[in-house]
Order: C-alpha cells, then sequence, then structure tokens
C-alpha cells in the first residue's frame, strides 16, 4: 500500500526550457541585444546541470546547492549570448528565474488529485527556497519538501533515495517516485521504492536524446500527473 | 527585511493538550475505562517530551525521532491509566494522535495572512510526517517544513537554528522565528534571528510553570498567530 508520492520536479513537474527561455528573452529585450535566442539560451544553461553536480557527487568539491551550479553555469554563458553587462543584481535575479518555473498544464490538477489520497513531495535536486518558490507562484500543494540540501547529495546519489525512506519511516515499498526520467526511476527502484514515469518528450527541445518512452516496466507509465493519478485511482476534483 | 517566518508548532500552532486529551478519553470509553482523566493523561505524556529529547541532546542515545520519544512514554504511563491492554496496533494509533493534533483557533487564519507575504514553515521537534499529517487535516498552508529528523536535533539545541539559516542561505535577521516558550526565541536570537513571542497561558494547564508572559523584549509580542500577522503588517484576508 502506497502512503507517499514523491517527484522530480525540473521536467517531470514544470517546464524548465520554455520558462527560462522567456525570462532570458526578458532580459535581452531589455538590453536591446538582437536575435537573441531563447531557447538555445536556456539549452545551454542547462547544459551545466548535470556536469556541475556530478563534481559534487564525484568528490571533486565539496557541497553547494543548485543554485551555486546554476549561477556558475550563467557565468559561462552570459558572454556568448550578448549578456556581458549584467550587473550583479541582474545577474542574481536572472538566476533566480530558475525558482520561477512555470508547471506543465496537467501537473498542478493531477497534484491535487494524488494528494488527496497521498503525501506527496518533490524529491528533487532544487534547493528548499528555489522549490517552495516555486510551489508558491504555481500552487503546487506539496505536503512537504525534500531538497538536494537537506540530503546534501543529488539525485541519483543512491543516498538521496535512503534519506528519504529514512525520513519518512516507511517501508520503500510504500513510496513510489515518479519521474520523467528513467535513470532517475532505476536508481528509486534499487532502493525498493515504487515507480512511476511521466513521459516528457519536449523537455529538453533539440537537445533531448533520452527518454522519450519507458525504458522499463515501471509500476505506472503515463503521459501526465493526471495519467499518473489516474493510475493511483485517484478520485477526479 | 524579513524573507522566512518559522514557527514553533507543539503548543505555539497547535494545542496538544486537548487533543491528546480527546483522542485518550475515546480510547478509554471504547475500553470501558472509567474516570478516565483525558487531560492528565495529556500532561502525563507530555512530560516525558522534554527529558525524552534532553537524552538525545545530551548524546546519551543516538538519534530517535519525536514518534519513538512519544511511544516511549506512551508505554511507561498506559499502566497507570487503566489501559494496560491495548495491543500494538492501538499503541500505534494512539501514538499517532500526535499526528492529528488540531490548530488553535488563530493559527491558520493567521498563518494564510502571513504566506501572503512571506516563505512560512514550521521550525520544529515534530518528524515530517508528524507535521505534514497535522497541516493536511489541519488545512495549515505551510511552504514547506524543517523537521527535527532532517536536522538530526531537537531544539534548543544551536545546530537546530544554524541547519535552518543554512538550508534557507539567507542572513539570520532574514528570518523570524515565532514561538510560545522564551527559551526558544532566546535560542534562535543567539544566532541572529528575529523573535516573535506569542502568550499562550493555557498550553500546559495546571501544569504550566513559564511562559506567561513574554520575558525579553521579542520583535513581535502578540496573543495570537493573528497578532503576529499584524505586527508583521500582513494584509487581512
Amino acid at each position: 500500500m502506497i502512503k507517499a508520492v514523491l517527484f522530480d520536479t525540473f521536467g517531470t513537474i514544470v517546464d524548465w526550457r520554455s520558462s527560462i527561455a522567456r525570462e532570458g528573452a526578458a532580459v535581452a529585450a531589455q538590453k536591446g541585444v538582437a536575435d537573441f535566442d531563447g531557447d538555445g539560451f536556456a539549452r545551454a544553461w542547462r547544459a551545466g546541470y548535470r556536469p556541475g553536480m556530478a563534481r559534487v557527487t564525484a568528490g571533486e568539491r565539496p557541497w553547494v546547492s543548485i543554485d551555486v551550479i546554476h549561477r556558475e553555469r550563467l557565468e559561462e554563458i552570459l558572454p556568448q549570448f550578448g549578456l556581458p553587462m549584467l550587473d550583479e543584481d541582474e545577474r542574481d535575479h536572472l538566476n533566480r528565474a530558475w525558482h520561477r518555473l512555470t508547471p506543465w498544464p496537467d501537473s498542478v490538477p493531477g497534484l491535487k488529485r494524488i494528494k488527496s489520497k497521498f503525501l506527496i513531495s518533490p524529491l528533487s535536486n532544487g534547493s528548499v527556497v528555489l522549490l517552495s518558490t516555486i510551489a508558491k507562484r504555481a500552487g503546487i500543494p506539496w505536503d512537504f519538501i525534500f531538497s538536494s540540501d537537506m540530503h546534501r547529495a543529488f539525485k541519483r546519489n543512491p543516498a538521496v533515495y535512503q534519506n528519504a525512506i529514512r525520513l519518512l519511516g516507511m517501508a520503500p515499498d510504500e513510496i513510489m517516485m515518479t519521474a520523467a526520467h528513467n535513470d532517475d526511476l532505476e536508481a528509486a527502484r534499487k532502493e525498493g521504492m515504487r515507480t512511476a514515469y511521466i513521459n516528457r518528450p519536449t523537455e529538453y527541445g533539440i537537445d533531448q536524446k533520452v527518454d522519450f518512452e519507458a525504458t522499463s516496466d515501471w509500476d505506472i507509465i503515463a503521459d501526465s500527473v493526471e495519467g499518473v493519478a489516474d493510475g493511483l485511482d485517484c478520485p477526479k476534483i
């Protein structure tokens, strides 16, 4: 019997690519940058995400939050996108665009349904302020928040899943992990958790190379959070 | 400028004494126990709370969650209240009465107002499942939850306040601690946090010995969460 359902956030619940493209384009317009490629900017920024976390996970640098990794990657790409003139406040504000990501249309309606039967929380690489700010702006009704800075580790480090299980004080198979990324679910299944896959084939746009479909027999396979709610027999609201 | 407001929960947000008295009385009635003293039961149970945490804080035993401390104290007092016959499931259910505590009448309206301007969270000795279950049942709209099991420490251990400040990535004076207990605020102020006191003179009933009034010049001194909302200039909702 499932008691809690955890969710990856970037890509699974929120559409980071269009959110970041929009914020980048707004800054570029304000600075008079012509021919700004908002989608390319979002994809280039995101391309620093996994390598940035990998250095922490490999022990090559001490723990830093995802906000620091986002900021370092932003510094790298600002010149190539014609925005080297941004001052500290402008860079800080733009970096917090990751705190203002907007959900996919099915996310909030689906989460409300799942919340009616289960405890719901992100299990995300975001920081607690990032995740709670996104939720507050978007009306995502998390029961609580598991952020990477609470675990001081990033997925797919097994410590993240183990720590979540320990904090919940539940049997692993009483907890379901939901993600649009097969490797996240593989890591959760290794710890004994149940799994739900949501297909988000447009998450990375032209950069997307994997996760066009479920690559294993996950407990639920769906195209939306509403689909996961259906799979969990959650009532319509 | 304050960005986040944290709240003690037991006594400050929820009225544990009447909630526990009610649940105890219901079990006693079901078991046919005559002359059951519900209020005494609640006070006796709570009397194990601070000593139980103190042993962990002193390093006399390894970390255990508050659910374990609650359960151990329950075992001690069941015989003296005429309830030695409870089986494992009944004891477990009664122990989770702490997950079903009800808020003071001013708590949810006040928290909604404060949430409209600030990030809000408990900073509590409760576990994450305890705190989120209380919130879910009562409609407490936390933005996120800081539980003792995330810090693996209980208040007033300075590590709890320090860890919260670190997780928020804010200056200490951008965070306000709210509590009905002067010593909780003293510990928060030592770490540089802002402070709000709520007077709850009936929390412990006839066992109450302290916290009938503010004993220092806390930033806000109020009689309710609504009063804290007033002190923070939060709009009426």
